[in-house]
């Protein structure tokens, strides 16, 4: 009997935690896997395994071809290091095994049965074996071989360790359908106004006459990729000059291309997208809320089957006893134990009931109301004047002046100095008027902390921010003045140590424009806008996460694909080839002096990517034209329409939705909080939708409760 | 009395015209004033004013500077045919006049209190008065004069006939504060990346190092245009390669202001303007509808003062005989006013309370169920079973499918002929199909109609679209063999007539590949599409309208300020300047072969804009470079950016949002309809809306009454 208890207490504590990180309660609930649950969602254990898969992920810049150089031109980068065969590979190997002891942990918990219908454990499980079959593979070739499937497919370990990215790739997924159906209608749109174009700029008799034709509609794949990428805007004025030029009205052509496809169909795509994605915080923040019921609940229903409670009783209930001594087993935010344990003492029964049992635990849910701590209380009048002074917000707006003061007279003086020669400037005013106004940074620092004490000044984030800067700029100051000695006109002192003046005036420079930022939470609509920016980037981290895998196989494909393509000396295949057709696209490459956009490494392509997400469309064009030249071209299209498609069109309408979604809610709630502003909430995504969410119903907590696979409720 | 009686009764008539068009009802009513009124809202009058104001805005095309040239291009233009002075003149003061008559009645109708309160009316008569000054003027320097102040104030006459246009820019005046913010944080965010990208990438002692400096970021306004140019993504890799060949860190920094931006501020612009735009379609629905039912109620109370009516009678009420008496002079739809007088010779009572009335007239607020035309019914066997055979479907799928083979018919021959010179090309292949197909277009023609009647078979849209190409392509190809002979192996015959043999056959595949779009409604999720995008034209009128107000403005200003600034010989002082001065800029123009873009004349001015207004990104930024040379520049850049600002901004963000609002209506609605979908409605933006608009409550509507300045009802 008192290991019966034992095990419901146990179990009671899981589902409380389960309940607290909203996680699913099917798991095991025998006492050792009670153990190996608790053990394996330890704050170690689960840092070690996101330690892995960061690991993991990160090998990308270190393997071959490797990123550590400094520029990414090929025509200055030395020759990069590269790891010796064995050594990348041996710690993959370790985070394989990592991954081999998390997918056998998490198999056994869920049990057999469920492990079948888990599609996401099957995969793991999948890819962890073609992963160690390419790795031996790997060694087996002494590390010589080029085709890495394993490196494509490392973030899927990224996607199945997180249940957010999971929820949203499902939301994604049930998209697809209609998304398709507008891509078909934009595939349709093309190949009609392809075909149109190819009849309106046919080939003349007359040479002068098909300029058009020439450059852009030479045949139909021609065609296709000038308007694809009119599609783009990216070739937009070029593409109709040559018509333009000989008629006006073949603008209308053009004009009605763009109208279309870009105005109608492309925000279409952004409109259907933010269609299905309106309730999807709602829905997502609704289903968390029904976890925390449940798992509650199925801890109250554990309890209650505990044999001391009294057997007379018609309703189950549980002693308030064993609640105090699951509860100082759970590891919970503290602020809110003491809150259920004090709500606890207060009750004057002995037995509870399941609605008081949810009501206990309904502090979860509760705003932490942020208290600031209070100002130290001084003895002598003159120190509460000057408290009253420092600490009242006037003297916040007069830093916020001087700040805007500073920030003025380095503009000014970056303008007056902007045509002189290097060897012409003059340091001086610049380092006498930094040096002041770091001074009333910090003497203004010095005032508030007295005036508010260490404790409530650093309870503010705008002062910690303020403060950091300062303490920074102090330092650099500082140091300024011992390597180069105090300012005085015609200050131009020879380079020493690690940075020059003139560096060390600029880096000062840029942290007091950082520190400019302090103003924002004193205007209203900034104050707004950043928090949405900043709600949005929480709500976004799981599209980020989505975003971050779809780019590592894109950059990892693209090395694979186009690595050594481009080649300065031009003896590679790709350039000889150009070189050789002598094409008018030849050498568009050193033109542009893209040197640097290669696809030789993975910070290469990351950085690449990540910069022409959105815009690419320039990029890709030139892309596209010049790759189009050698067959290694089709592999180059395809591969940037997908990434364009992917990253522009996709993921920036998701964007978008989520954006209008947040920024909406938002909004309407500005208007009914606004007597309330003066309380800091602490806030996160699930109690930003509070008022409209649902409770769930006893009924449904229940019925779910006894499809539990491994729980067998006594009633 | 008599003529009391016959007052009211056309009262009544007034009112319900009103209501029928959603007019407001303040306006004069007594007997004279009406008769004014009814003229003045007849269709000829309002046709006149419509007209006058499409000819004073088309006046200029073909004002000096005209447009009347094939191209644009300054090299190869042949100088235009200009309007002799007082031609154009005389047009314009004959429209001015127009406009006087129009705006005396406008005024006389509305009455002296209403017009002092009336803002719209103020600024057009100051708009008339400052016109006919620039007008007296211009004819006094005997046209020789360049500005033109009455051309800029033109749209002005387009706005204000038009109530929607004016509704809509009220909505978007007050969204402007929000809009305005935004703009407020954009300019921030750019100038605080400005000061920060001086300093990083400031001049070193190096000359060799500083690419990027040089460049982009020499100063003040170079940094601050190329930091502009990179919102507009225009300049995008370019800007960053200088720095990120020295350094792939610097990339950090552009990467940062594009996500910054691009994504979260422009996009959060958006959601302002869409959270702002949400209920814009429904407010302004339901105003209009409170309109309908207030002009009805009036109807009603002065048809209730006749003398006709029982003086017992406890509410007020109205006889039949003068309701329908009223309805035989009212001008409305024949189908509407037959279906009410239906309704009122079925009601069995001899007088009508308030809501009967209102009920009698709500048959306008019904959508119009398109009943289609029997088919002719044939008496011969052999006729039934081809009407049963050619009526059918799937013999619309038939032709469908004919046509696609069509279409990939002439992609074949594109494909195959593309890289063939023109004097190889053997027409006959071609020639051949188009003609087997244009007979089978004939034949599927001339079956539908026997088989359905040539009433029922126009009925249908899809087929009235079908007819009129097939009857165009059966007319050019009859022409092409009157011409050139029927085709046979190598028939390449010479030139004649107006169009090449060549240019025939490529316009008779352009209509073949734009008949091919009757297959539209045969697919689902297109014709939602298609229909939603032409719902929302509907919707955008007023959008529109208010475009070509602004788009005429800035093209005219365009050509004030930059008339004759691109000359190709060079003399000019423009170009002399920036050849004198020797920039890199320099002969960017010719570089870029953008000849044909310049601002001297008004389509020109217009296509440009046109083609650009969204994408024209790329445009502006090398305008910007190229203009920025000279002092013109300082003008071009602040046209350009506030253009861009407009339409590529303000006006894309409008148009998302009210797509985004049209389809998110369609999108709900279409789930309860799918049952009832077999029944075409003629659908108005009214009836998209009927389920959520509120009725106007009898309290509101006789309050309103009780507010009209001229009418006095009894009680």
């Amino acid at each position: 009997v008192g290991a019966d208890n034992d095990l419901y207490i146990n179990q009671a504590i899981v589902f409380i935690e389960d309940a607290i990180q909203y996680r699913s309660i099917n798991h095991r609930v025998d006492s050792k896997s009670l153990w190996l649950y608790r053990w394996y969602y330890s704050r170690t254990c689960q840092w070690i395994l996101s330690l892995t898969i960061t690991i993991i992920l990160a090998l990308a810049f270190i393997e071959k071809p490797s990123s550590l150089t400094v520029t990414s031109d090929v025509r200055y980068r030395l020759p990069a290091w590269n790891p010796p065969c064995g050594l990348t590979e041996s710690i993959e190997l370790l985070c394989f095994l990592v991954f081999v002891v998390d997918v056998s942990v998490k198999s056994y918990l869920v049990g057999w049965e469920e492990f079948w219908k888990n599609k996401w454990l099957m995969a793991y499980i999948l890819t962890l074996i073609v992963s160690l079959t390419d790795w031996i593979v790997s060694l087996s070739f002494f590390c010589a071989e080029n085709v890495r499937i394993r490196r494509i497919l490392r973030p899927f370990f990224l996607l199945q360790n997180s249940s957010m990215m999971k929820k949203t790739l499902k939301s994604i997924n049930s998209t697809l359908p209609e998304m398709a159906s507008v891509v078909l209608l934009l595939a349709v749109h093309l190949s009609l106004f392809t075909m149109f174009a190819m009849l309106l700029f046919a080939r003349t008799k007359d040479g002068q006459q098909d300029k058009e034709w020439v450059a852009y509609f030479r045949n139909l794949p021609d065609s296709l990729t000038s308007l694809l990428v009119l599609l783009t805007t990216a070739n937009n004025p070029d593409v109709m000059i040559p018509a333009y030029s000989k008629n006006r009205a073949y603008s209308i052509f053009f004009i009605l291309f763009t109208v279309l496809g870009n105005l109608f169909l492309m925000n279409l795509l952004t409109a259907i997208i933010y269609n299905q994605f309106r309730g999807y915080l709602l829905k997502s923040v609704q289903s968390s809320l029904f976890r925390r019921r449940l798992g509650i609940r199925a801890a109250f229903e554990v309890l209650s089957s505990l044999k001391e409670t009294p057997a007379n009783a018609q309703q189950s209930c549980v002693s308030v006893g064993a609640l105090q001594q699951v509860l100082q087993k759970v590891e919970m935010d503290s602020r809110c134990k003491q809150a259920i344990m004090r709500s606890l003492k207060t009750c004057s029964c002995d037995q509870l009931s399941a609605a008081q049992f949810q009501k206990l635990f309904e502090e979860l849910d509760r705003d932490a109301i942020k208290q600031h701590p209070p100002s130290p209380e001084y003895q002598s009048r003159f120190m509460q004047k000057m408290q009253l002074a420092f600490g009242h917000p006037y003297f916040g707006y007069l830093g916020n002046v001087v700040a805007l003061a500073n920030i003025v007279s380095i503009c000014v003086v970056l303008v007056m100095d902007a045509d002189k020669q290097p060897s012409e400037r003059d340091d001086f005013f610049l380092g006498a008027i930094n040096c002041f106004f770091i001074l009333y940074y910090m003497l203004e620092m010095v005032l508030k902390i007295l005036a508010m004490g260490l404790k409530k000044y650093l309870s503010y984030p705008s002062n910690r921010f303020d403060g950091l800067l300062t303490v920074i700029l102090l330092v650099l100051e500082i140091a300024t003045f011992a390597v180069y000695g105090f300012p005085h006109p015609g200050w131009r002192p020879e380079f020493m140590g690690l940075l020059s003046l003139w560096d060390m005036v600029r880096l000062v420079n840029m942290f007091i424009v950082f520190r400019f930022l302090r103003i924002i939470p004193n205007m209203k609509f900034m104050a707004l806008v950043v928090t949405t920016l900043l709600d949005l980037v929480k709500n976004l981290r799981a599209f980020a996460g989505i975003l971050v895998v779809v780019f590592y196989a894109f950059a990892i494909t693209g090395i694979m694909l186009f690595e050594g393509a481009v080649d300065p000396m031009g003896n590679s295949s790709f350039i000889n080839t150009t070189y050789n057709n002598g094409s008018l696209q030849c050498g568009t490459y050193e033109q542009l002096e893209y040197w640097p956009n290669n696809f030789d490494d993975f910070a290469e392509n990351c950085d690449f990517m990540a910069l022409f997400s959105h815009f690419e469309a320039e990029i890709i064009y030139w892309l596209i034209y010049l790759l189009s030249v050698n067959l290694i071209c089709r592999w180059a299209k395809i591969y940037f329409v997908a990434w364009w498609l992917i990253s522009s069109v996709i993921w920036v309408n998701l964007f978008v939705a989520l954006l209008l979604e947040n920024f909406i809610h938002k909004w309407d709630r500005r208007c009914h909080r606004e007597s309330l502003s003066d309380i800091e909430y602490q806030r996160t995504v699930e109690l930003m939708f509070r008022d409209v969410l649902e409770e769930p119903t006893e009924e449904e907590l229940m019925e779910k409760l006894h499809q539990h696979p491994h729980l067998q409720l006594c009633r």
